[in-house]
């Protein structure tokens, strides 16, 4: 019984851990029967590996998969998925840096007559085409190697892959298309939209790092808890929001506050004011407008932290969930190589 | 006795979980209960069903009062929760735009003459109009198919719809009885006050989000502490205060900032810092100002943080408590679909 | 086995109760002997009651006392209490408007050239010395009707009652010694502090509010966290200071920014910006302070989150403490009506 | 049973101080092998303690290096710890003092024209050097007596030490080799990087405050939750940034806010906004920018809040084994004291 009370005292502590064995037992399960199926199809691969060629060419298919997919699986996973972050974080340098003034006025001056068109013979523009190239020749790989065709497409990761490629071939179209300077002022700003595009490259990052998958579990899970937020937020927008227009505009027309003039500018000073940022853009100057904005901050602080908390919790599970999976996977990786 | 350990593990995880079936046992104890008298009532129905149509007035009044009180009850409540919501909707999106300058310069072109008399004509005029409709006869037919009058006149979320639809029909009112533009312009503050009190419409969604009604619940059991909360702000505002007021104003009348020259001013840079808003508007200069100032923003995290999280502990009981009861009655729904 | 699978589970969920009854306990126990030993004095009182009218007083002290010491013993303690807690707010109101602009200018106008020496002529100065009046009687009632007068003299709130008085009874003995202006003139400084010290008077709510000492207690215990969290900005503002210093004005003296010119001025920034308050008056503006800004910013958050946490947890405890004994005061107190 | 179950209330409640106990036993059995080594050398000592006064030199050494090592061994150990803390806080004062423009003013009227070089003979360079001279002493003195030169070398408290002496051997070597003004204003910038490493002299106040040690080895073992919170940020700032600078600057050039005009300005606004400081040199001014901005705040303070979790539960495991180590060392010396 003694035993037993220290046992207890320490699930009180180590209940992290404790969950994860506990998860590790019911995981081993599925693993193995995971496993099992695996065995038996290598089982049938080892038999039917004297029917010919077409065999051979698919366990290599399967490797390839297992290169591609699982970072951790092989050494030259792991080197292809260093080569992926690389290169995402190049491209990520060199769209920021293409935004600084410096930067623009030395390309204004390398590429002076022949602006985006031939842009592809400025450095940035090669490293760009490298980065592309490469993006696409993974995500092409990926899609021939993988097991089902739709299932893969239907994958929330590899449709941030086609839209966040897509937009540089789409900018490479329309200026070959529209070649003259008169025209590409117009579609200056589609180019900019597409070209801005590729920011969500960064987002593939999430299929190295453990965090942004968590980040992207838990959002999935707390789908609810979103929606509570969200609705908290416009609720208290709008009450906020029209009762800050009336008091600092709306009973003193000629003398009010001008930044209160409308309910959305105002409900742009509820959000800042609730979250705690407080940019000082707006700030309520009479005696009623200050103490309702101190009511707006206060209420703020207590509704904000009501659903994140549930959001938090989920995290901390999901994180659990996921660091335990990925050590199975890197177990199982290594027990394979022992066998 | 090992079955027990992992039992007690479960505990510690799932307590969330646990909860909610312990609660159900609880509820699903007295909605037993609940379901007998109802099943009684019906009976009673059923046989002195032959005694008249009385009787199959009071089962129609029973079902309408279902369809209006409870959103989940059936699909004819569900459209008619679908439709208050987006009237709701509606008419914020409509009290928001119509404070916009191009709306109100638009609005003006229109009905130059007829300012706000005939505002009717207008067509957001009619949209309003609709909507107030809407709740007019939302709030008639819920009042005639209660049960019990007194309990609902006192419920409230009805006082809120009362108050919410009231003031449309006094500005109304007003508009007919002060026809003309010179007295409008004495009367246009309460015009705009009574316009503006249409914003509480939007707690009316509370009937629909689970969210909003957690958080009633929240409020009403967290009543002391939010006075607690109350109370360690006025304190901590009227200490830091009057003492910001006077090492930053009172120490040098000639060279004191002047920002803080009244204690009600400092109070309100006091309620910003503690709230790590900080606008900017106003901030210590001097050297002990700012030693105090430090002292106050720390402090405050401290303060706030203190009260807050017993709001939050009592949410998450709350949550967990509506979300069980909203489960039970969608259950009991579907069970009653199946008898 | 399985009540005691519900007991468990009702351990985890109801443990804020379970506390209060475990203390309830312990605290019962006390009680009792304290009960006991009250009624021996009472048994002494009642049998002694014959030797004289000194018995008598001795009573009338015990019952004073308890007038006094515990707002919750009587309905003529709940009244002083109330009292006592109008005189406090009262008195904090017009300390707050005294220094308002409008204020001011009207009593410049009404006392205009007998302006400090007889102020008690001013309406606010009459309610300002009614209010003191109360304090010091209530003080003098308190100090006489006292069991033990060193451990009376020795109570943090009582030392705090003499502090916040006698600033008041010094500052007339000035007005009334330095009887010409052109002395009150180089004395407006010191007449100026020792008024507001009177802000301290709001501390005497204290007395009335558990939160307020929960708060005391709370502060109390957690010495030890405090001073790490003090450690920790010290030593935070130090280094980002020190670094701020360097990066936005050191290295380039002529073009830096004038508002990093001191380190003292950078740790006001550090504080500032640690504490995500950002007032905007200072912010970096080279790429490499505003690296270090944002470093600055995110180790802050996390700093003072963590030794937060430990007071959070403190006050919890106090808090759960302090109202149950507060509810066995109110117990005891309905008790003894009983018999 | 019964007892059990209080015993178990108890656990829920007094869980650290179990958690306590419980490493207590842990550590009572390393620290008792620990003592039996230790009296097992000390065995070894009395008896070679005949074969010649090398012994006793190193029994000495021993008693040197707790003194130096060890702040709550012995009286003279708190002395010198509290002597050191004293010169770190007095060389922290002037450094910051230094930068002040009055302290500037009058150190160039009394050196004016031996500025830099000779500045030991101002009174603030005279205290300099000794404080330089005491660290220098302390490091070396702690060098000798160590017990395994290697394993001291690479301690990261001493390496740091090191970090923070060598600069101002290096500034007084270089004014001293570089005489000329000429060549002064050059190494101007040098001189004052070097002199604002002195800053780093602050971390020594980690050996004598158990908080910092807490935060130190919090950090070495968050490192996977410190990147994983640098990681989120990183991918906020990249996608929010690039939002924010195309719907702010890119979709309109000529009318555009020119401070969001390339991406690392529009990474500046989005850390400021996501961390809720809000300096308000910043801030979108578009319908779609404030969106973007509302998003950004809400998805900042739920990003920021997850991985912190992390950090401060490791936190408080941190703080409660250190607090019991320490507990524990001034156990075994008192004990010491006794046999």
């Amino acid at each position: 019984m003694i035993y037993w009370g220290l046992e207890s005292s320490h699930l009180e502590f180590c209940c992290q851990r404790r969950l994860d064995d506990r998860m590790s037992d019911t995981y081993t399960y599925f693993s193995e029967e995971d496993t099992k199926a695996e065995d038996d199809m290598r089982g049938e691969d080892v038999r039917e590996n004297s029917t010919g060629t077409a065999r051979g060419s698919a366990k290599w298919l399967e490797r390839m998969r297992r290169t591609f997919e699982e970072p951790t699986s092989s050494i030259a996973a792991q080197i292809l998925a260093s080569v992926s972050v690389i290169f995402v974080i190049v491209s990520m340098v060199i769209l920021c840096a293409s935004t600084l003034p410096d930067w623009k006025t030395a390309e204004n001056n390398s590429v002076e007559e022949h602006r985006y068109t031939e842009s592809l013979e400025h450095p940035s523009g090669i490293i760009e085409a490298v980065c592309i190239g490469w993006f696409t020749a993974e995500c092409i790989v990926r899609f021939i190697v993988s097991k089902d065709k739709c299932e893969f497409v239907r994958r929330p990761l590899n449709i941030i892959d086609l839209l966040a490629i897509t937009p540089y071939y789409v900018s490479v179209l329309m200026t070959v298309l529209t070649g003259e300077n008169s025209q590409l002022q117009r579609a200056g700003v589609t180019l900019r939209v597409l070209r801005m595009m590729r920011i969500f490259w960064v987002i593939k990052l999430a299929r190295h790092f453990l965090g942004l998958q968590t980040l992207g579990l838990t959002l999935k899970r707390c789908y609810r808890e979103m929606v509570m937020l969200l609705v908290f937020i416009c609720v208290a927008m709008a009450i906020f929001g029209a009762l800050a227009q009336l008091l600092e505009h709306g009973l003193d027309l000629e003398m009010g506050n001008e930044d209160y003039a409308s309910i959305p500018a105002a409900c742009w000073w509820v959000i800042i004011s609730m979250t705690t940022v407080g940019y000082g853009d707006m700030y309520p100057i009479t005696m009623p407008g200050r103490v309702l904005g101190g009511l707006c901050v206060v209420s703020g602080i207590v509704l904000l932290a009501l659903p994140i908390t549930f959001i938090y919790h989920s995290f901390v599970q999901c994180y659990h969930e996921l660091k335990f999976r990925s050590a199975r996977c890197t177990r199982s990786l290594s027990a394979e190589f022992l066998n």
